[in-house]
């Protein structure tokens, strides 16, 4: 009989698979992945087709499955790496993201508790002190003297969400996780505005707040919150009894990039002592260029920031970086303390538990990713290709700007451009199911009040001249037949 | 001035660094972390005093970064892929694991629709089927013919959260999403066994149900959950008003590997419509061996189940599996629509969009590295595994049994056996820090009832019988003098 030990992959071949799979890696991301169809053209169902009904009794070759990825994975994916990508926001990747995930997965060990790796926890927090250095943040969110301290987070849903328990908690004076929301007389309350994430009305309603008393805030006509309608919808609530404790800005909306005006909104959350979250989820990674840090001002004043390195900061997915003014708070709210967890670097209080800030109890090495793009590109790759950027977006604007039907929606916010067809919304859907069709581009859409836009988001990670260019002539083409 | 894209690493860099790494991790796995320290021995704050206080402005060399993993990182790591690991549980990882997540890695492709990678979502559906057929679960948790459905989520406290959500939402009348729990005039309810994980409790404080509202129930002298309290509790808590909306079942406690009788639970919560979930964190990855299927006995009857591959089945962390009976409850409680999401595939119906399963929007392509995990062992090599690692559980129980002075604390189940020092608690507890400071093993503690116990958790990936009897001599030694 086999050695049970015998059923893992050798060294050797560990080593000979590892290479061909950094070249397949290499040749996708040089080669291949332009000339693929941005969007996969497959039929539901199509790619399930393709796979036998049960798993395999005997194990099978590495070069087996290596040539299925070719075979059965490649038609079926719609290619975020494809610098022809022009929808939602990017979700960027690099090669030294890559190689630091990599070292996470071969490390393999669990960030849970400092003590179950206190590499995981100590790089963490410090990769976030440079991130909120290179962002230039407040100081009050850096962890040395603390009490401010950043820790990576998923995604911007779970940051939001986070947060919102931890306003919850201390809006019913740290009883509702203990009693839960029934035995609260009064009812909560919290704000954002009309153009925010759908992942706040998400988490009002996962925290048991419930959606309707999320107050979605008017905007102005650069559709970013009027604080003043936030003020009267606050005081109007209070009148009413009801106790207001969130409020989520958003620097850089999903649709247009709004920037809602977070000096202001502090005011009156301060006023009010309702927590502040600024969701700059796209945005912020723009900070690193100093000529856009404007959209933070203010930001002194919030209780929680957030944005995502793996949207436009060439970090691979999942890496949202979130930070507290004060980690007492959010510990207080999530924190679990069985017996088999306790440990004596705990006890000692002079450590970080980073379970204590997330809804998941166990926890990947991912600031292994960050680190290896901040030190790899330096402040200055970084800004350099933000700017690289916002000059495309630029540059098209221009182009759409001159173009006799079509018109620019809303005044371009850093690198999304959104537009319109003269003729209406049934000619810009028309010329944007029309673009996506040829493959050869991709962009998504939104509404702007009632209007169907389309969102030209520049920043795939190797977008150049010349993607714009090929994508505008494809839009003029498509625009003049809509 | 440099062009923007040359910041990126390019092509022939990231193939030979790729390969370097690939080479690091061969040699870390299999010549370098046996003879590491189990347990980090580095003080809070060490790693950090070596890393610079600022990122840098310009970039910096792969090959630096890389010698950084050893002198900074490694020092920094308690070894799980250690085999002298034996505490907690396991978080195994494997070759082929590994490779999966790179090219995941790679592709960089966003699977929170079907439309932005059919890949991803139709691979994650057809693999969980295939799982569940490997561990011969009941079919109402496969895709086909459906509802039922599985689903890979980052970690079982997710999956208990969601899933507690959706009962929270069906016991009101699908309601508190929209107008939050404030509103409701009976109090939901929720139960688990005082010996369930930390996770349940951390879900009712999340879901604004309060931890004061989930009962612990008593256990038998197995400590799995007494059926018959469980209906006690169920019985009064309807007779004052409220309303039971939620079980949570353990199918192996983090504590001592207890069996829940999922049948007889089942038995209660049928006849009062409580939604049942089911945690096999844990022990479900031995469910592959048909000798270990009885504790699935009732789980027809459940409505949720979930177990994590990422600890006993030798796939890299985050991956833990849930299926439920039916996916429209869950799709109903988490769904969200905004209109920059909305495409024809998601209008069609007939698509998975796995956003609206989970807390987060984004999601990567985990499936991936479950499927070449499944793929390389074969159902074989995995049972195979899984024996070898009972196997060597059974020798060391047999070990403790033989000592004159140590004693089992409760019957051995599965991988993980309890014992303790016949001194009392003081004696085992010296004995475990003796063992551990040896940084040739490492175990961790529980309490089961009133004593403290110590836990050899066997199963890491390459674990023989020449660790387990090294491990006991330590721990034989250690015993004489506690």
């Amino acid at each position: 009989m086999k050695d049970p030990l015998d059923h893992h992959m050798d060294k050797e071949s560990f080593r000979r698979h590892g290479h061909a799979v950094i070249d397949w890696i290499a040749d996708f991301l040089d080669d291949r992945v332009d000339g693929l169809p941005v969007m996969s053209e497959v039929e539901p169902g199509e790619i399930r087709s393709l796979l036998p009904d049960s798993p395999p009794e005997q194990g099978e070759r590495f070069e087996d499955m290596l040539a299925d990825i070719d075979r059965i994975v490649v038609p079926g994916l719609t290619n975020w790496q494809n610098p022809n990508w022009h929808g939602y926001f990017p979700a960027n990747i690099s090669g030294p993201a890559i190689l630091g995930d990599l070292l996470s997965s071969g490390m393999g060990v669990q960030g849970m508790l400092w003590s179950t790796s206190p590499a995981c926890t100590e790089i963490e927090t410090h990769v976030l002190d440079w991130m909120a250095e290179l962002l230039d943040l407040p100081k009050c969110f850096r962890s040395v003297p603390g009490p401010g301290c950043g820790v990576i987070q998923d995604t911007a849903s779970s940051s939001s969400f986070v947060t919102l328990l931890t306003a919850r908690e201390r809006a019913t004076d740290w009883k509702s996780n203990q009693h839960g929301l029934a035995g609260v007389d009064e009812r909560l309350v919290a704000y954002t505005s009309n153009q925010a994430h759908s992942s706040i009305a998400k988490a009002a309603k996962m925290a048991g707040i419930g959606e309707a008393n999320l107050r979605t805030i008017e905007v102005d006509e650069s559709f970013a919150m009027r604080p003043s309608s936030l003020r009267k919808a606050i005081e109007s609530d209070i009148a009413e009894g009801m106790i207001p404790c969130y409020v989520c800005a958003t620097v850089g909306t999903t649709s247009s990039v709004a920037i809602d005006p977070v000096a202001e909104i502090a005011r009156v959350t301060k006023e009010h002592g309702v927590w502040l979250h600024v969701d700059a989820a796209f945005a912020g990674s723009a900070a690193v260029c100093p000529e856009h840090r404007g959209m933070h001002d203010g930001l002194e004043d919030a209780d929680s920031y957030t944005f995502n390195p793996h949207k436009w900061l060439f970090t691979n997915f999942d890496c949202n970086c979130t930070w507290v003014r004060d980690r007492e708070p959010l510990i207080r709210s999530l924190t679990v303390m069985p017996e088999y967890l306790k440990n004596a670097a705990t006890d000692s209080g002079s450590v970080i538990d980073y379970r204590d800030w997330q809804v998941p109890l166990g926890r990947r090495f991912r600031a292994l990713k960050l680190w290896f793009v901040l030190r790899h590109y330096g402040a200055e790759g970084l800004r350099s290709l933000i700017r690289h950027h916002v000059a495309l977006a630029q540059l098209f604007e221009e182009l759409v700007e001159a173009h006799p039907m079509l018109e620019i929606s809303v005044p371009r916010a850093l690198s999304l451009v959104c537009f319109h067809h003269v003729d209406g919304d049934d000619a810009t859907k028309r010329m944007l199911e029309g673009c996506n069709r040829t493959g050869r581009m991709f962009m998504s859409h939104t509404r702007l009040g009632e209007r169907y836009v389309a969102r030209m988001s520049i920043g795939q990670s190797r977008v150049d001249r010349h993607h714009v260019e090929s994508a505008w002539k494809i839009i003029d083409e498509q625009a003049r037949n809509a």
